[in-house]
């Protein structure tokens, strides 16, 4: 078991991570709250997969510590994470009379940590958040940094709040039942931290893809601290994203055009970003940056968990234009698009959205 | 005129007071925005009442210094506070294309404050957002100290966010088309600051309270500094209600009791509030703290404002006791009942809900 912490001031909270911990997880939500002010309910929300698989252990533990639990289920899916449901969140919460003490634990994917999140951002002002990622894109992304969020017919995580949690207990024992294409796609995010700032990270991911594919646990534990600790980091120096923390982005400029052009039905986001990511090479490598050869490792580490690394071929440079511009917009007007320099190392390069369309398809 | 400071680290801003300060608004949001990011589009948020009167000049005042403002406007009163509404808002921000620099002003009294401030709290993960309150009651009191919230059919404020505005524009000319009902309600909220922290200026207020009804603009823009400063102490010391912050709640216990008793029909906030303030001197006085003497001067001072000082007749104890129990479950759990010690300084009193609403029909 590893424990990092995120230093935030007040906001500061730790990262448990290891395997077995959700029948462990009372005595550590006890431990994250404030001393002061002894919490007596507690809500736990999930969705219609993860509950059948492991809500019953986290109520038990969390019961076992005296605490009065309401669960709220969500249907599974991202087209769930909206205001309709948040409202059916507000309205079992204060049914169950929440205090601003009682904490709310998210315990599913990124869905359901940004829909439950933003719950806790906001009832009553904001109660205490517990983020039990189950997914590895949760785990290695969703869960730390407080973002939180639900999408607008517009567009997504358009409406949302930056909220803190109060811990993460990263269980990586609950990957074992993820599907396969997910767990696939979870390690998008894996590589995306290795390009952007761990070389070395970038040849453990090259030598074992094939161990980690076969989810080897401690490898696994391993790899997903790595990445908790780098996004840690990231989020230490500039927690509300004003400039720095930007470099998470890294080939999410195409993929969310990809995503909002497929209209999030035929990728998902990390098979969207892997691709992007592979465009973001080739795209650094055309200005001069980004080796020939480094180019050729990211698309075949990529290649070699099975992520797609093609822009599909129906696609217009005209069409991604428009994307990119509405999610530029979305995402307050400018494009911070990141390049690599090589691998571990980028920077912050100035393109147009149509640059950046027109290049993707050359 | 005159300018305050809130100092909140990061979150600091200004509070402008005076007169006629609503033709000269476009320079001084400009100025409170980080000079780094230019906003080129702004939201003004208002009432269907107050846009009669003032939106046209803030419009006008915005768009002089290039700035492409939306105006959206909500029915006016307490029950649109809610998430229909704040629906209706995001949909009209994200039709507006606001960007994450673009500010939104809230142009109106607490109702639109808490509604277009928890808008801007969440939309984008959180815009600028300006007050202008054009009340009494928000220019005292809801216009500083960051919270925003809209209400839930099991409560007021139920589900909201502390955030910061970055520069509030206190006009005290706006209040000469508020309606003379709100005008008196908005003195309960002032009598408020002079009990629980100063005795000047509950000297002054007991001198002039017949000149201010009146609205002498400079001796009203004195006495809205006061409070404000007042306010800023408080909410400086405590920025999120540890503790300290809930003095400000004098007078609330009782008065949330009798609002929703009356389902928000009979009284106004700050009417109710003052029936709240002279239940609490009365019981500050049995339990030997406040002197016969302050508490009739108390209660006088807001029958001079022409307040209520009664709880209406009809009320039986165990209903205000439960209402008063439903309030603290939504406040999180705990009655933290601010006791009158001598007219400028306070105690919390360890009081049940019983015992309050037993002694308020004594």
């Amino acid at each position: 078991m590893k424990e990092l912490r995120v230093s935030l001031g007040t906001r500061s909270y730790p990262i448990v991570i290891g395997r077995d911990l959700l029948d462990g997880i009372g005595p550590r939500v006890l431990e994250a709250l404030p001393a002061s002010r002894g919490a007596r309910g507690a809500a736990v929300i999930t969705d219609s997969r993860v509950c059948g698989l492991y809500l019953q252990r986290v109520l038990a533990s969390l019961q076992k510590v005296g605490l009065a639990v309401t669960d709220i289920q969500i249907p599974e899916g991202e087209q769930h994470k909206n205001l309709a449901w948040l409202a059916l969140i507000y309205d079992r919460l204060i049914e169950a009379r929440i205090e601003r003490t009682s904490p709310i634990v998210a315990l599913g994917g990124g869905v359901i940590g940004d829909l439950a999140g933003f719950a806790a951002a906001t009832i009553l002002r904001g109660v205490p958040l517990i983020q039990v990622p189950t997914t590895l894109l949760a785990q290695v992304d969703a869960s730390i940094g407080g973002k939180t969020a639900i999408n607008h017919a517009a567009g997504k995580n358009l409406i949302g709040a930056f909220h803190q949690p109060r811990l993460v207990v990263t269980d990586v024992s609950t990957l074992s039942t993820l599907p396969r294409r997910e767990l696939v796609a979870g390690f998008a995010e894996v590589v995306k931290y290795a390009v952007i700032l761990d070389p070395e990270l970038f040849g453990v991911l090259e030598s074992k893809s094939a161990v980690l594919l076969k989810q080897d646990a401690d490898l696994l534990a391993d790899v997903v601290a790595t990445c908790c600790r780098l996004k840690v980091m990231v989020v230490e120096e500039d927690e509300r994203e004003g400039d720095y923390r930007a470099i998470l982005n890294f080939g999410h400029t195409i993929g969310h055009a990809i995503e909002a052009l497929t209209e999030y039905r035929e990728f998902l986001h990390g098979e969207a970003v892997a691709i992007g990511m592979a465009c973001a090479c080739r795209l650094s490598r055309r200005r001069g940056l980004i080796s020939a050869a480094d180019e050729r490792r990211v698309v075949e580490l990529l290649a070699a968990f099975g992520l797609p690394t093609r822009v599909p071929g129906d696609f217009k440079p005209a069409q991604v234009a428009i994307a990119i511009e509405a999610d530029k917009k979305a995402a307050g007007g400018k494009i911070k698009f990141v390049a690599v320099e090589e691998i571990g190392r980028t920077r912050f390069e100035p393109l147009s959205a149509s640059e950046i369309a027109t290049a993707i398809r050359e």
